[in-house]
């Protein structure tokens, strides 16, 4: 049997791992520093805690987990009843009580929900775990993939906004990666459909103007055309959706063409503090009024970050919702969130070369094997390197030289040691770094000149 | 709707991830040192992976994931028939392509047969993650769990299981856990099974012998003879359980019993190079000749770890065996592997207050919030202390003292931060101290000054 992976999903090798665990590892820090504090929840959720959150389309996406013990003879016409349920796009607890989580924000209500008693608000809580979608594999889509989000819930305070600003600011800068971040708010696209048609247009112009980088203007407008906005509202969406400059004369401009509406105005006085507040300490925040976020449950602030020198979607986002656990029993719960696209940000990195030098964690020496009196003399030393924090791998087998270097070259690792039996006469050690040439006999019992040589930069020859 | 969780799996807060990393953190520096690197496979694997690899009882515990699209109707007939099959105890692809992971070796053996070209020999690779499994939960058992695994492939050479062996009392020394690191060879096992009815009965005296802490020497006779075995065999057998004394003293003992199988005199060779090789470096290394590890795919030397002060399982365990990837099609890959059972290790280390003074994860000073003037007046000084690595909160909203100090002390922040308006005008900021009453005002330029003074000890009140 020639084994395969599952469609859409990775293994990773220790390369990858490393690169992954440095990126993961910097946000994670920050978001500490930021007083948030981890929270992890199991891969899979009751199934009822998971269906009806995602649309129509998600529900089809969330994989399900097979009940366990369908082989008993009484269960078996009820099983046969369910199956046929599913036929009809249902689901049914009697084949299926769980399901693998979707993304990382229902889980987090759920938790919240069940815990609203003996939290402390507000509760400021990140989550960095693998999440499940049966999508279409294609580049860049996986079927596993990890969700890196922190959210701040209970507090309505605008201050929360301003600290994630600069987390974003932070980890990119941390990570060398220049980005901007476009800032938006749900009220001034409230404002414009209270404007243009009235609220129940919102859904239409949001979905229209989330279209506006992929299809351009002409083809926004001729959707909303088909969408029922007569030419009056077009020509005020078209007006909104010009408007350019610094933040300050976008401010300006929405100013005057959403005057009428104080849903609106709120999110401008919103919009304006948060960019007053980062003006001096982040450079990178770019006011976008086209930014619109799809179709999800935000209200206020939303925020998108593009890479700056790489073409590629967005590496992440996030805003502001009135209302994370009202679904599960729970009202009064207002929250702000955002999250970091760790696959697409890895891809970033790799293309700007950023990984280079931050990275070594493979084996540092590598101790030939001479035989089994030699090795037992050696021990001792390994054990020492190893205790010191160097990483230390010692040869499985008395093999020729030949053999053991080629070990080395092909593992990249950039030292070996040797002990021979004289050596261990004499408390010795012969170092040699493979890349430079350079070589020492020196005294094995001092460790510390031992550790030393292995930490001094070498040229290649 | 009231949330809950499905049975057997568990929310981490941020104490336990705390504590958790810790542990795993501790092991897998050990690991790198030890030249082993990380691989990551996904939760789910294509059913064929594995089934049939954990014997009938295992296949039942695996949790199956339902395809998706079962709603297409032409799919509909073969579905019921699919149906038809799960009732006789199989599975069917038809209705389940997928399942999640049961434990980390199926997966690893997986990976090598797929990259074994690629890979460079000996390979050493270690897996932290999670494997589920369709158990009735208990106290101890979950549905969800972490297994934490290292394993060396492609060698035969017993400098692995040194090195294992060396893993095991560095991890355990680190995490200041007492372990007595039992040893035992399944050779061993095997030529008493030969001395005694000959090699078809290892299995029934193996499953015999594992049961003997349990049920005691009296059960475990009985047990023999109802497996057929007769007076003479289970006398050889109670000599063996028998033995006792120091490590050299048993393996003399179980020279003269076992004299007769070259099988058992090469697995007491082994052992004894074993032993011998760790005498002065690892003091706890414990011969067992009744260690026998279950029913599984060992050959070789067998290892488990029990917590010498505290009533538990084992908390650790492995071996090695001859065979990792021949079910994939890729022969002669043996191996040699050891676990760490990370809830027991947590559970142990909260039995003896192992974590205490080891995490100091939480946040570590809480900036009052006076206005909003006086925030971003603070703002720079709060921004540079995350910039020297303090944990550092703003209250969210501009409330009275008294509230803002209570939200610092249910969330166990030592230190409060004040910066009002008169302070900003002389570059001032107050530093209190909770548990011990000491504060002081210093100059709010100076960064270091203040680091200093958050991270002196105090003494609490």
């Amino acid at each position: 049997m020639k084994p395969s992976l599952p469609q859409g999903t990775r293994d990773f090798s220790h390369e990858v791992v490393y690169k992954r665990q440095y990126i993961l590892q910097t946000i994670r820090q920050i978001f500490e520093r930021y007083g948030f504090q981890p929270l992890e929840t199991p891969a899979m959720e009751n199934i009822d805690t998971l269906m009806g959150k995602y649309g129509e389309e998600g529900d089809k996406l969330i994989f399900k987990i097979l009940n366990n013990g369908l082989d008993n003879p009484n269960k078996e016409q009820k099983t046969r009843e369910a199956l046929e349920e599913v036929f009809q796009g249902k689901w049914s607890k009697q084949l299926t009580e769980r399901a693998l989580r979707y993304d990382l924000t229902i889980p987090f209500a759920r938790f919240v929900a069940m815990n609203h008693g003996s939290l402390v608000f507000p509760f400021k809580r990140y989550q960095i775990q693998p999440v499940w979608r049966a999508d279409r594999p294609q580049r860049g889509r996986y079927r596993e993939f990890y969700q890196c989000d922190c959210d701040v819930v209970g507090s309505s305070s605008l201050i929360n906004e301003v600290e994630l600003i600069h987390i974003y600011d932070q980890a990119f800068t941390s990570l060398q990666i220049p980005v901007s971040i476009q800032i938006n708010n749900r009220k001034i696209l409230a404002g414009l459909a209270e404007i243009c048609g009235g609220q129940e247009q919102l859904t239409d112009i949001t979905i229209a103007i989330d279209k506006l980088d992929k299809i351009g203007l002409e083809k926004v407008k001729e959707e909303l055309t088909q969408r029922g906005l007569d030419q009056a509202q077009i020509e005020v969406i078209e007006q909104y959706l010009n408007i350019k400059g610094s933040n300050n004369e976008q401010l300006t401009q929405i100013e005057q063409l959403l005057s009428e509406s104080k849903q609106a105005m709120l999110g401008v006085t919103e919009l304006r503090y948060l960019l007053d507040f980062a003006k001096d300490s982040v450079k990178s925040v770019q006011l976008d009024f086209t930014l619109a976020r799809g179709l999800n449950y935000y209200t206020g602030t939303i925020f998108e970050i593009k890479a700056s020198t790489v073409k590629m979607g967005s590496i992440g986002g996030g805003g502001r919702y009135d209302d994370l656990t009202g679904l599960f029993g729970v009202k009064d719960v207002p929250g702000v969130g955002i999250s970091f696209g760790i696959d697409r940000i890895y891809d970033v990195m790799e293309e700007l070369n950023l990984f280079e030098g931050k990275l070594s964690q493979g084996t540092e020496v590598l101790f030939f094997n001479l035989g089994s009196y030699e090795i037992q003399g050696a021990y001792p030393v390994i054990q020492k390197l190893r205790q010191a924090g160097i990483r230390t791998e010692l040869y499985h087998e008395p093999v020729k030289f030949d053999k053991q270097f080629k070990f080395a070259e092909k593992k990249g690792i950039p030292y070996i040691a040797i002990i021979g039996s004289e050596e261990i006469t004499d408390n010795k050690i012969t170092i040699k770094h493979l890349p430079s040439g350079w070589q020492e006999q020196m005294d094995s019992t001092n460790i510390d000149h031992i550790v030393q040589a292995l930490h001094t930069q070498r040229e290649d020859k």
